[in-house]
């Protein structure tokens, strides 16, 4: 019997809806380069969606793609980018950032968040150096949401940070891979507008939210990086078939649907972590979202991961290891009843 | 009424058989980062057809990603690329090779392709320059199978070139984006088997050959570059979905579609080619491939350009302007008949 | 007997006033990184000669640096470099400008300039392509006053170059590796006050001209490159005795010193100018400074370099080849006499 | 009066035999680009004392651009260097390593050593990851001798690092900016023949240890960087003027002056450990070098600035803080007595 997967966000292909629209769609001539009517009609859906107008637009393909280009052409050559320890592009990009020259600035993590004050001290610290001129000067802030662990920020901590940002002319720039998850989390309440109020720029998350891949930049006040479309194609992150990216964010943002798709993966994650406390395994970091972090001793590990394939998180004690689950738009009821006999067998 | 469209090779989606495999897989649970059994099987296909059975296969997303990647980690620092100056890296990429840190080091051109006898002769004066150690070292020949021109290598150009590149240690890399119709084209005696024996690397072009996106990278002997894998995903190059490029590539790689993929286009391009012979208007390169060049009168040029989509390719004359007419694998003879209608009606 | 040697303009070390100077601090205690105070009063001294008393000054310490260093940081990274063919960045640095990420667009050159039309027509063609947004845009002039052929751009001349320049936002920057041979050449109407009121940025020549190692790079209008001294650290170019390179400019603009210090080379290459044409040989490029250019036969330079040290320019025909003597500051009438003995020999 | 100056080793010039030298040679016409006689026999002499006959050597400007240059063409771009935590390249490089592409891993430090054990932890730890491709990999160990702390590897120390290295395909480079300071302290028993046959790389400083610049870079084994001649050139570190760099490197290596010319600066050094101690006030670090570390009260401190130029380190407590008193080949017995006379009085 092949066994159950609740591995990851990613390991099916696109909603519904997305492929009716793309079947409808496969033998028309449509213009190259992004310039076809789907990312049009995309863009003006998400402006809408984000209550901003004027804001730039781009489809790129993936996330580590469109990290490395946001950081490395909105900061300067002498400066770094302030991350939580455990930030995407502090451990698992292959040192991109650094391969587009530009160090990591690491602040302590709390369930995978930063701290205002963390990102402020830093920037203090580095302003009162006698030797300054020869340190990487702080000039972003990099936040997930939600984070690496699951973990939202309130509207409050991202106000607090968007706050420290400005007054200390750091960009902010939040990476949206799993948007849908925070936006569809009955915790949440920091909304679209709301990034598009407080980030220099932020990514809409498609590939683990419903596209086959493509993730939609967004900077709410456009131009702020010139020439980022030439920038696109110099990096090998525009498609010919930019339409493919477009037509697929168009079927996301019609009637609400990105704002949705997330919801039942939250319920069906939020079902997994109550069997999980009535087994008495313990739930990790706090995570609302459809990441479901479990700590278990390895015996009990070595049991599930017979029949139900997991990810590895962290060896957190000896014998004790940390795994998640994850649901994702295409989780359905029936996969969660068959992790539940799997989880009662044991 | 809407125009005609002839403008280029990438208009259309994917391939009827893609699509389909596609809407099969579409909600199966498949591993991430390219271990997928899609990824698997369409490499030992490709494998098995390029007569190849050690090489090493990437899937990646585009064409300039691709040639950005295998030339800037195959050449050392001190080094450059010979291209023609048509090339797609001399003048289409906004720089991505030189953003990757190398020289693009321009032949002459003859109707798209480099000669042999020219790379040796930069060589050559490469090596008896008193200078030398001041000046970048030729590291690599780029070509295109088809050109940007449309045109052909012959085998034996290719083995001269392959020949000239191994007595000088140099790589050869060939870009084949449009690979499928040169391999669909009757003139066309360069096969998958000798690309893999002559070259150090090449592409096996999907976006303009049937895929909604994807290329696939063949290193003939593995290794070449180590840890190429990790390198995709530093560079942005690597998808989460990785089977959704792999699957693609195992439909274009099962009961031969690729090398059928682009036949019709062909011959469909003979058939334009001959009506524009018959309007007595001029073919330009001798494009024996799905790419139509037409040397037309400004005037013509803007009685067709009402009706149909084509590509501007250059001011040739004062009053004389080169246009392209492409066909894809997804044109069909009502288009051309349609055609037809309009270039008959002027 | 030791061969003369005419083969460049960097073969001895500095000036006597500089060495003097030198002595008498070498064991005083300067602060470190160009902030002691003969960096300070070299700056100032500058400032006054190029009647610039705004401009922001960084000494580094050789001129593939200082090119790779501006180049890099002004411009964008879509953005490449204007150069004539034959310029110094297009040639002889291996390819330091496109390690930094830039293409050099090469224009035509006519002695070794360009011409300010050719800079035009380059951009309005960029700006007239329809592929412009995949193409590298040019963002900058580069040129070198005298030129790598000896040669000097008329006051009328590189005005009509900032003129273009201004017109169609290309920065100008003048490497003036040897720029004392220009100032000091009776034909030369182009003054430092000239440099500062076209440039945005140029830099003045030590290394070739009186000083062991150093350039003084000038930006008329301060903060042009932001926090460019961190970017000196960042970059290698930045000495802990910043002020060993201070110290020598110091000297430099004391009473005048770079203005005549390239007067005797010139008068010296005029005497060999005369002397070359009275042998009946030719001279090339019209080199009216420090470097005279000269093509022979092949069996007649043989004999000029079994006496002479002379530096090979290129294979002009079958069994003719151009060479260069140099003339520096350090070149006395006896050097030059020792030479017209060799030469009368032949 | 002027204050006394005591704030670090690169305030002076050259040492009086390289002047003695560089005055003789001043007019001499040497050839360019470090091919001249001084090179020569200056890595000659340099190969010896290293007990390295096949060493291949270079002369570069400073260690920042060492470092740079370095680490960036000996790892591969999926690779990382590690360090300590206080390491020069980790924070007072402006972000060198990464703007070169690279990660810098960070060990704990102990007194500015790291311990071998600890970056075997770190290469298991990534080895037994099982998301390692999309990870960094270590691919080298950056140590400085001395330490930034002044203190010293230990012989057993550094082969235990370096059998880590070598078992785990790392490579080791040691940063020598102070080296003379090491070969001249009783303490060390670390000698130019053990680097040479420990590490895979290091340099022998010179800005620091009596030249007026320049640092030797040395590779025992010739070729490990190919064409590292013509990289010094692309990256702006190569001195037209190359036999400047070559003499200073002469003299230091003739009659033993480079293990000599620490010594002087090592007795003073102790002289001010030891009036420090009997103040009672606090010496860090454990630094036997020509770096005296020490705890002042604010208050304390605020009385010696006032007479005495000294480095700040760090702000150790709320009302701490640390300084370096440092010493150099030039001080004299007669500038320790005046700073005892200050120390006395406070």
């Amino acid at each position: 019997m092949e066994k159950l997967n609740f591995a990851s966000d990613y390991l099916e292909g696109a909603h519904p809806l997305i492929l009716e629209k793309l079947l409808a769609a496969n033998l028309e001539k449509n213009t190259g380069y992004s310039t076809d009517k789907y990312c049009i009609s995309a863009k003006e859906k998400i402006r809408a969606s984000c209550n901003a107008p004027e804001a730039e637009i781009h489809f790129l393909v993936g996330g580590t793609q469109t990290n490395a280009m946001v950081i490395k052409y909105l900061l300067a050559a002498y400066q770094g980018v302030i991350a939580p320890a455990t930030g995407h592009i502090s451990l698992h990009e292959v040192g991109a950032i650094e391969h587009g020259g530009h160090k990591v600035l690491c602040v302590p993590e709390y369930n995978g968040k930063l701290k205002a004050a963390d990102v402020e001290k830093m920037v203090k610290d580095f302003q009162n150096d006698g030797n300054k001129d020869m340190m990487v000067m702080p000039g972003m802030v990099y936040i997930s949401q939600p984070t690496e662990s699951g973990t939202l920020y309130s509207l409050k901590e991202m106000e607090e940070i968007a706050k420290v940002c400005r007054e200390n002319d750091l960009y902010l720039y939040v990476d949206g891979a799993r948007l849908a998850y925070a936006l569809g989390c009955p915790e949440n309440d920091v909304t679209l507008p709301d990034l598009a109020r407080l980030c220099d720029c932020f990514y809409i998350g498609g590939t683990k939210c419903g596209t086959f891949v493509g993730e939609a930049v967004v900077f709410p006040k456009p131009g702020l990086i010139p020439h980022f479309y030439s920038l696109t194609k110099q990096h090998g992150a525009m498609l010919a078939k930019g339409w493919f990216l477009g037509l697929q964010y168009d079927a996301l943002f019609t009637d609400g649907l990105y704002e949705e798709i997330g919801k039942k993966a939250i319920l069906l994650a939020d079902k997994i972590r109550k069997k999980v406390t009535q087994k008495g395994w313990k739930l990790c970091y706090g995570s609302p979202t459809n990441q479901v972090f479990v700590e278990l001793p390895d015996e009990t590990l070595k049991k599930v991961e017979e029949k139900v394939i997991v990810s590895f998180w962290e060896k957190t004690k000896e014998n004790d290891t940390t795994i998640r689950f994850a649901t994702s738009w295409a989780t359905t009821e029936a996969d969660v009843e068959k992790l539940f006999l799997v989880l009662d067998s044991i």
